[in-house]
């Protein structure tokens, strides 16, 4: 078997949810246990969590599949439109042909105008390439990217912590991860002189080809500066680095002085040389206020690509035929949604604006949750759908798990996941400095954690205490505390 | 660059699509030309073709996209519950949410029962994985096998002609690809002499580690028979060689003394030791009756592998989170039909007859239209969706095709796109024998090839003779038969 697959690891779908898998079935099969339902905070699955799909998306994706519903009078004529429109760019008039290998021409073409409106700075749809989930076309730009150089393998600088997609495909591909550690005690922000130790470290053994920047960040929930920003692309401009920009948070602002910049924004605003370099950055319908993960919606842009790799790209692209078309057509309902003055535009606006402003409410909840905690320490979620709070971790609890040959964090998650039934994911996963200790969970089930997590828990029913009473006499907070 | 990207070579998405959608383009923009529309018949599209989709099928992705629809009584009650246990299944009710990466448990389950009603053998539902189209789990399972032996690298043995997903993929991967001829003067027969030749050189530069057989043939469409494949099964289990079953086109059968047969049928009917092989056998959605190319539904059944290898690849295939629950969805309903009865089954049978009907009818079409072209000779159509005839060229278009610096075969093909808009794929594309040249058509436009193909070339209105005579005055077939 292949020795990079047995390598690669991806924690987020890893042991702690095989076995949360087990726990739901045994509690379905009617086992005791000392929680009543698994909840699980290890994957941003807003609709898993009870987020509503907005009603615009789905009539559209009704209207498309089954066009004899374009009669139903029922329908806003403006889905009836939209759907009208791209069932016309589909070959044959079906959602069921094949599209182009990088997607359907009038939807990369509102990609392009979507990216424009955002930006101020044109957008060419030939750049755009579409793709079911950002993680596919992730994937496909790292494998470009997978050269040996002087007989030195090729290497991707990553922050650490990252999101595991990267570090499991690098390990798939036998590239070289060079990780930068972002920097904690700074609201998880790029310390430059870290960046430079991480290069120049990494290049004894391989050849740094492309700095991935997660913005806002995952796991860690910062949002980046603009100053932050503009080092990085000075730094990979100086260090003839490919920008990889993991922008599929960008709605998921919610800190007060905080905002979102597209890496494509800011090296057009520094104009020349960086405006000139390789950019690209990746977008998915499966975050956001949109959250339709199942559906596979994303889309890439290319800048500044050289059009013979562009064109070898597209040759590697086309061996998987095309990206779901119907991922492709709600994607096209995201970058293009209603406007006022269509009938479809109040309801899409209520729908999105409550869903952000429960977003915002919950990630305030969780870091003050985790803040509350004695043991716990949590920066401000800022964006994105994730809170990574740092564990101190007690000496006992430190040897129990020694004992049981697993990473502290590990342990802590695998204990809070057989006590209470809440999956969250250990920081071993993203990677962490060394001798320090995290969990990350999602911020879905933020309101869960006090309420029906609490309810849940065997030791509450008894004790009726006020929260912060209840966690300092709980099992598994015990494990901290004491 | 990655190297292996450059090398690669995807034919039936390469320079002669790119071309024809130009020529499309210019025609659009009111450009003249020999032809008033291209006509695609490089790809086995049947909705780009004029398939429509089956009403069933439809109905149910419609109520789940958008599930008000559950209260409209104009759905049949059948496609109600179908939509109600699928959305059941989806985490918060929801298509929007993840999936398991293996794919939804029920669906599994289905594709297990259609298995075992299939062949007559237990299907467990664990071995089955639902994918973004076949080719995604095919790319998959391939590069499990990717590990180099004793400094060899892996190699896969591959029909000739194939389907250039496999000899891209290989490419891709770095794996070799070990070719062993079809005999095309026996319908495209397998001949255990020649696996044995090929597999016997390929072992002094590589390590074989398994075999892919395609069955019904792409492009070539025979039909194997049952003693072909027993005799590859003992080839394989001889030479320790993992069966790759491609049985996409498993409902395209229209010879009269055809018949398809699963490797995974026959390994079981032949019992031990060939009932313990390691079988990966594939299927799509977007063949057969249904051609939903562009839903991306399929499965992949793998049957005996090692349960450390399966949990290995489960790990691999999770960092890419889920295939399309849409897809999933519309596997459902393929796997799992209407039956007698209920009130979706006459249309949905209708349907589906019609369809197979008119696929069987232009089989017959396409290879007597070959046959009928002096130069051209092409086997009987027994299954599958193309014809693949082969040319016998004249001298002079030899020489014409060197001079240009292309296989005569790809010459041929780019002036018949010039000159008639229909667009077919080398046979250089799926590799053949040396010194012979061929064209892989799909036989779905075949009408189009009598009537539409005709009446837009420029030769056939001013002279409107028979079909014979005019091929025999057309530019394009001059070529061939001067």
């Amino acid at each position: 078997m292949n020795k990079n697959i047995k390598t690669m690891e991806y924690a987020v779908r890893g042991p702690l949810l095989v076995r949360a898998i087990e726990l739901e079935k045994q509690l379905e099969a009617g086992e005791k246990k000392p929680f009543k339902k698994v909840i699980k905070a290890n994957l941003g699955d807003a609709h898993a969590m009870g987020q509503k799909p907005l009603t615009f998306y789905r009539q559209v994706l009704a209207l498309v599949s089954y066009p004899e519903l374009l009669k139903d009078s029922s329908f806003p004529s403006d889905t009836i439109c939209r759907a009208e429109e791209l069932l016309s760019a589909c070959k044959g008039g079906s959602v069921g042909s094949y599209s182009e290998s990088f997607g359907i021409e009038i939807i990369r073409k509102h990609v392009a105008e979507f990216i424009c409106n955002r930006d101020g700075f044109e957008s060419d749809w030939k750049n755009i390439l579409l793709s079911a989930g950002a993680s596919d076309s992730i994937k496909n730009v790292l494998k470009l990217l997978n050269q040996p150089i002087d007989n030195k393998p090729p290497g991707v600088m990553i922050p650490i912590p990252q999101y595991p997609l990267y570090s499991a495909s690098l390990a798939e591909f036998g590239m070289t991860l060079i990780g930068y550690y972002l920097q904690e005690s700074n609201n998880w922000g790029l310390d430059m002189n870290e960046l430079s130790r991480s290069l120049c470290e990494a290049q004894k053994h391989c050849h740094p080809r492309a700095i991935v920047v997660i913005n806002p960040g995952n796991p860690t929930g910062q949002v980046l500066t603009r100053c932050n920003i503009e080092d990085i692309i000075k730094f990979a401009y100086e260090n003839k680095l490919v920008l990889l920009a993991d922008e599929v948070y960008q709605s998921n602002v919610y800190a007060e002085n905080s905002e979102f910049h597209s890496m494509k924004k800011i090296i057009n605003e520094m104009g020349k040389p960086y405006s000139e370099m390789e950019l690209a950055s990746f977008m998915s319908c499966s975050k956001g206020y949109m959250g339709e993960c199942g559906l596979r919606g994303a889309y890439c842009e290319l800048l500044n690509f050289d059009p013979d790799v562009m064109a070898n790209f597209s040759k590697c692209i086309s061996s998987m035929l095309c990206p779901t078309v119907l991922g492709q057509c709600l994607l096209d309902c995201v970058v293009k949604p209603p406007v006022e003055g269509e009938p479809s535009y109040d309801l899409y606006s209520k729908e999105k604006n409550e869903i952000l402003e429960v977003l915002k409410i919950k990630s305030k909840m969780i870091y003050e949750f985790f803040n509350g905690i004695k043991g716990f320490s949590c920066n401000e979620v800022q964006g994105a759908m994730y809170a990574f709070p740092k564990i101190d971790m007690p000496e006992k609890a430190l040897q129990e798990a020694k004992s049981k040959n697993m990473p502290a964090d590990t342990f802590y998650a695998f204990q809070l996941l057989e006590s209470t039934g809440i999956c969250v994911i250990p920081g071993t996963g993203f990677k962490q400095m060394p001798d320090t200790y995290h969990l990350r969970t999602t911020i879905l089930p933020s309101t869960a954690f006090y309420q029906y997590g609490l309810r849940n828990c065997p030791n509450y029913d008894k004790k009726q205490k006020s929260n912060d009473n209840y966690l300092k006499t709980c099992k598994y907070c015990n494990l901290i505390l004491n």
